[in-house]
């Protein structure tokens, strides 16, 4: 499949995202990053696949490189303030640009940094997961965790350019690829019926990384995502959508300290057991639970919340998340398959008893 | 003198500012805290002067306080970070507001912490000196200080509005309300020569805080600074005029560890510095150093650098300024009292040599 082309339409902050195998070529980059001083940063994982090819796409030497510990339990404030130290080291000034090459946490922080250096400096993302190649790396969100709460910290800052080759997929980790796919699956839940059924009637592909399979899968994804947060760069809305699962996903990451489940995990299990509530509260009028389910465990993704995982706890969590305005819940609902709402006033002693139904369901 | 008010014109993000005696008065701030969360911030300075009186103002009775130490040493990522913790600790959502109660540091920490928690909450400026009255109340630069250099970590979050009571001023220790007042001589220098004879010609009034021109005084500072913030708001262009002497304050605040010159002190010598090169350097017609230094002197202002102070080492620093592109120094220029420009290139060692030459007259 030939090289494909995205624009997210942001007037002055617009940027292209670009998709295809073999993109991150030597001097690839240069249309970004000449003439100015560059930092790339990366973590230890990616740094011995792909530091490489990353610093000959730069195109040329006025750079330095930071790489980072791996995980998510190192995007915290201090990680974020070494790359500020290491910009102040190489006295980046106002024209210089950051590069994250890497996966969401990477990007995340490489681009919060970016917001936060002299009050915005430009940065380029080069996300080599598939999660950050169809979420994280689109859209402008930047932050850090707090250790009471997923990106509490952070701020709207829209990268130059999303570069996705797609040959750094060959190196995920299986476990890290099906992680990616809860995204995927994700914006045929809350807009793209059609896009559900076909990643059904494509899950072996899928399963089998078929690359020109997958590829569409994130290029449908961003597209999506494009679509979204044109209409919406700050969450104002509609962009709101994109946190379907997501409020409970937070809740069980930091319940679990961000050690145990990848985000897409997590996400899975907040899918599910948005779609469970849907159904529980009669906001949904078909059974999307057990479809949504079926396609999630046939991409290889558990969507059960684990027993020892105590949901008062998680409820009391998710109060803290971002979406809660006055003590309600903010959730992410679904009415049927492709089409997910917002509820602002969800009660929180009703998601609880939803969640506590659905695991007594499972062993009874 | 009645009460004034101004509105900074950024679209949705546009403002007002209320300028008069009593109007911090309870209940005064429900228009912008009604329904919300607010923690106050303030520093141990100001609170056991106006705290009862900012609490009273909020209107309700949902609110918190932090009062951090007062000193720009504290301007920093730690105290930053007790913000948010604070915030965190409270439970504080999307809908809170944060309320600075105080002087510059504690505006543009607490509007750099407004401006990353959950990527952005609001908040409204309650400036009690001079300085931060005129000049960092106004314009939405927030952000904290890095141990090489100013300012180097923050964003621009523009406030919901900024209410100026100028009976703060009277509690304004003599050192703090001249510092402020380097800063109103700036915009005459700048852009305004009328402001400039207005201010020689009410120096005495301006030394014995004359209620009235003292208010006209602030008026015409923010009403200099909305036009270019209006103008300009992510300072690319004509907004870096408001930086006249802030590359030179910046390294002398720098090398002298926050801790000697106040904000405004430090200016008040970038300022003639500032005039001194413009003269050496052949960009000035009149004698702008002689005048300015007059005026500043006057109004009780120290306008020349100590001996103590090593030039090359502030040159080193100044490049490390925000305002430094591809090695060049950008520094703010006279051609005339009241006609400021924008120098893009000056060379580093005809900065430092204009220094050395000012100082090696001095002693002569």
């Amino acid at each position: 499949m030939s090289r494909q082309e995205l624009t997210i339409n942001l007037g002055e902050r617009s940027y292209p995202i670009h998709i295809g195998a073999d993109i991150l070529a030597p001097g690839s980059l240069s249309d970004y990053l000449a003439d100015r001083k560059v930092l790339l940063v990366t973590n230890s994982t990616v740094a011995p696949l792909y530091l490489e090819q990353g610093i000959a796409a730069i195109g040329h030497e006025q750079y330095e490189t930071l790489i980072l510990a791996d995980g998510e339990q190192y995007k915290n404030h201090q990680t974020w303030m070494s790359i500020l130290n290491k910009l102040v080291e190489m006295r980046a000034d106002r024209n210089c640009c950051l590069l994250a090459l890497g996966g969401g946490v990477i990007g995340d922080m490489t681009g919060f940094a970016a917001a936060a250096y002299m009050r915005g400096v430009d940065f380029v993302q080069v996300p080599t997961t598939l999660l950050a190649q169809v979420d994280a790396s689109v859209g402008g969100k930047t932050g850090i965790n707090h250790p009471q709460g997923k990106n509490l910290i952070g701020a709207f800052h829209q990268p130059q350019a999303v570069i996705i080759d797609t040959n750094t997929l060959n190196t995920l980790p299986d476990r890290e690829y099906r992680a990616g796919l809860a995204e995927v699956v994700k914006y045929g839940l809350i807009i793209d019926p059609e896009f559900f059924d076909w990643l059904i009637a494509h899950t072996d592909a899928l399963n089998n990384r078929d690359v020109e399979i997958v590829q569409y899968a994130i290029y449908r994804s961003c597209e999506i995502k494009a679509e979204i947060v044109a209409a919406d760069e700050r969450e104002g809305g509609v962009r709101a959508l994109l946190n379907l699962g997501h409020t409970f996903a937070h809740a069980i990451e930091t319940a679990t300290k961000y050690t145990r489940y990848l985000h897409g995990e997590a996400v899975a299990i907040g899918m599910y057991l948005a779609a469970v509530y849907s159904e529980d509260s009669s906001l949904s009028t078909e059974k999307i639970a057990a479809k949504s389910e079926t396609l999630m465990k046939n991409l290889g993704l558990e969507t059960r919340l684990p027993v020892d995982l105590d949901v008062n706890q998680l409820v009391d969590l998710m109060k803290l998340d971002k979406k809660v305005i006055n003590g309600r819940l903010r959730l992410i609902v679904m009415e049927s398959i492709g089409k997910a709402f917002i509820q602002d006033d969800a009660i929180p002693q009703q998601v609880a008893e939803s969640m506590m139904s659905d695991r007594a369901q499972q062993h009874s």
